[in-house]
């Protein structure tokens, strides 16, 4: 097909789509460091994270040399409701830009959680469904991945209770009502419905919550509750794994046109996105049969490869989840306010880390303004109305594309648009009446929040 | 294809896309009446349509004998960024429903304007540009249709005042910030920029507006704006002209594989879903070549279809615009309060009104509450969130598969899913919170509102 017109958007066929999730770390040497036990700080054990998590899933988070992992026929069958996702070639972009590169996003809004969220929420709802399970915990902050873990639970029966960052669950009711509308209990948090929300309730009456409490009591409540478990939307290398799918339907639709890219670039909050973006180029990458360039793009305000620390770091703020190796700002670092709260994360999965840390991809970081201004050039050129944290990708790709028309190389772009914005029209309003400022910490509260990192070798 | 597996979702390749519009009245060998002009009741000419509106658009509203009308090449390329929608084969509603009906769904939810208003006002905003036009203005209730005008005068570069109803301006700030995002300017109707609007609130000082006012103020603005002309997103047959590549994709995609349906099945409120949807299956039912069931849904509070009378009226409150012979409740009709915007209005495209005299289509009411059990369940099956007025075609599909249940028979049903619900998650709170009324006008109500009808034979 090398020499067919490209169509605007490329959709795979049914038969075309997946069958194996890809496992990154498989083809790695160098494997990212365990896991360690919070309180012991020794590797932890299956046994150990069976409390909290599903069985399954443990598996595939400890497993390292499995490269492709078959997704179970109920999980496809999901799949095929709103995948696959197509690859766009923006067109229209290119010619408002006047640039010889040529871009292609692949777009994992059509969906009604609006992001990728959902490729990992109904893989971790099948198995906790599985092993018997009544129902799972988990928190959110934006809403994202709880809204598609609604979805997922709601699909297989699976009671599911949400945690939401207080003021979270105040600002943006529809969020709320869609999970609702589910069947999922959404509770604000800190709750009075756990010993750490009472705790945090009694020291300070007026907060608004965390996302790090907000796990906490999820966390809790799973543990305390019979035929429960926690599940958790980004970080652990489960969820990069079940993200594969979209860098792999990615892949298939560019080798059925003979498409290479040159640039892969993928927002980076905890990973999950850019890990199943660019799995299988990585993995192509680190065997040595293409390489490419991969760019990962963070906030100013939350810039966890470009100015962190590469260490051992406690995934949440409640210090009760394991201990990761990986690019951290400090489990204590609160990012000042930007309207990307899918990507106000102080640490970063553990593999992308290692990667980065093997020099094997790069980090950028963008301002909150310019991301806007980025995100409204896009709509008004595609259509779609892109969430903050995908417009973190479409500003590199744009500024990759505007080099490209300097040199007049015809470089191949691929992006991810992890979703839309429709509930952050919030955001977009602040930044139409000019009152949205640009965050970035000083070297002196990174140096600060990095001081408190726990000393392990 | 006929033996092969029915895939999830039917998407049509590029090549495949339809590259003319069905122009169905065409196919009527009994036209519908023509429009009048409102003050001398004769047949309006198109020098008169034109302080109005644009040329192009005029000559598509009065071509009663083309049967295909060209698409422009640029509002293929347009359509190509969102279209083709897909044809989904609701497999996981069946399995809910244990029904042996086989439901089909266009669904038109996949670009930001989350609703089919885009593929006229792609059109619209194209005739106004070639026409040398330096903007449009419309007037938007709910806010689907100001969005979707919205994104189509971005892409060719035409200024676009939008007169949104003013309690729909406060209630739904973000569908006012996705317009803004667009650069339309988003004008709070009634306002101090017209002299109607002055008038409006010289009377009413606290009014919260309505769409006859918006329409009118609207039309003043184009008419005493140099450059500018007024566009409508409904009830017109060119609407449904351009609305017609809905129904013209749903035929191919399933000529493609073999299927005839049994039930067509779409919400009404002006009818350009409706009309669109059905067009080329009501064209080979006009022409002998095959028969389906037609049903339109409508809201029980807005029952023009089912409870109106077949006359003459005013297409707008304001008595400014041209008369139309339609099912009309008459233009002083004020539908109680319901959350499917979309389907408030009083009257019908004309070309619908005709073929439901005729017989040749059915007509539904459903109540507001039962339409929201019906989208929940949707939802929580088949993914989507859909939008209330959608959600009228959901209610009766189900029932019909339900029917189908009862006595065995393995029916096809297609219905229309015009689009999503993000932006109407106050109504599914109310629907949570048992806060949600159903509402139906009396027999008096109607009779007196229909006692108003203008004295035309």
């Amino acid at each position: 097909m090398a020499n067919e017109k490209i169509p605007y958007k490329i959709y795979l066929e049914e038969s075309e789509m997946p069958k194996f999730w890809y496992n990154l770390r498989a083809d790695m040497k160098q494997k990212p460091a365990p896991l360690l036990h919070p309180e012991t700080h020794k590797p932890i054990t299956a046994e150990e994270l069976s409390e909290v998590f599903c069985d399954e899933l443990i598996r595939q988070e400890l497993d390292e040399s499995t490269a492709l992992i078959e997704i179970p026929e109920e999980i496809r069958s999901f799949y095929k409701m709103y995948r696959p996702s197509p690859l766009v070639r923006a067109y229209c972009l290119e010619e408002k830009l006047q640039t010889p590169a040529k871009i292609y996003y692949k777009f994992e809004g059509n969906n009604t959680s609006g992001s990728h969220k959902l490729n990992s929420a109904i893989a971790q709802a099948y198995y906790a469904k599985k092993q018997g399970l009544s129902g799972v915990t988990t928190e959110t902050g934006a809403g994202q991945w709880g809204t598609a873990l609604s979805m997922a639970c709601s699909y297989f029966g699976l009671d599911c209770k949400v945690y939401m960052v207080k003021c979270s669950y105040e600002q943006k009711p529809f969020r709320r009502e869609v999970m609702r509308t589910y069947g999922a209990s959404v509770t604000p948090s800190p709750s009075m419905d756990t010993e750490v929300g009472k705790r945090i309730l009694a020291e300070h009456p007026g907060t608004t919550g965390s996302l790090g409490c907000a796990i906490s009591e999820a966390v809790e409540v799973a543990s305390n509750t019979e035929g429960y478990r926690y599940v958790l939307g980004s970080v652990l290398n489960q969820v990069m794994l079940h993200q594969s799918i979209i860098g792999l339907e990615t892949k298939t639709a560019l080798d059925k046109y003979n498409i290479t890219p040159d640039i892969i670039i993928g927002c980076a909050g905890g990973g999950s996105n850019l890990g199943g973006l660019i799995a299988p180029f990585m993995g192509a990458k680190l065997r040595g049969e293409a390489d490419y360039r991969i760019i990962a793009v963070e906030p100013a305000s939350c810039p966890s490869f470009t100015r962190g620390a590469y260490a051992y770091d406690y995934c949440d703020t409640g210090k009760v989840c394991p201990l990761s190796k990986m690019y951290t700002l400090g489990s204590g670092f609160i990012p000042s306010a930007t309207h990307a709260g899918g990507l106000r994360y102080h640490g970063m999965n553990s593999t992308l880390s290692e990667l980065y840390h093997q020099g094997l991809m790069e980090g950028l970081t963008v301002s909150q303004t310019e991301v806007f201004a980025a995100a409204e050039q896009f709509a008004r050129v595609e259509g779609i109305l892109p969430a903050p944290e995908s417009s973190h990708a479409i500003k590199v790709a744009i500024d990759e594309a505007m080099k490209c028309k300097e040199t007049g190389e015809e470089k191949t772009i691929v992006f991810g648009l992890t979703g839309t914005g429709y509930f952050d029209m919030y955001a977009y309003e602040k930044f139409h009446n000019g009152e949205m400022g640009t965050y970035s910490p000083t070297d002196e509260e990174i140096a600060e929040s990095l001081s408190k990192l726990p000393d392990i070798k």
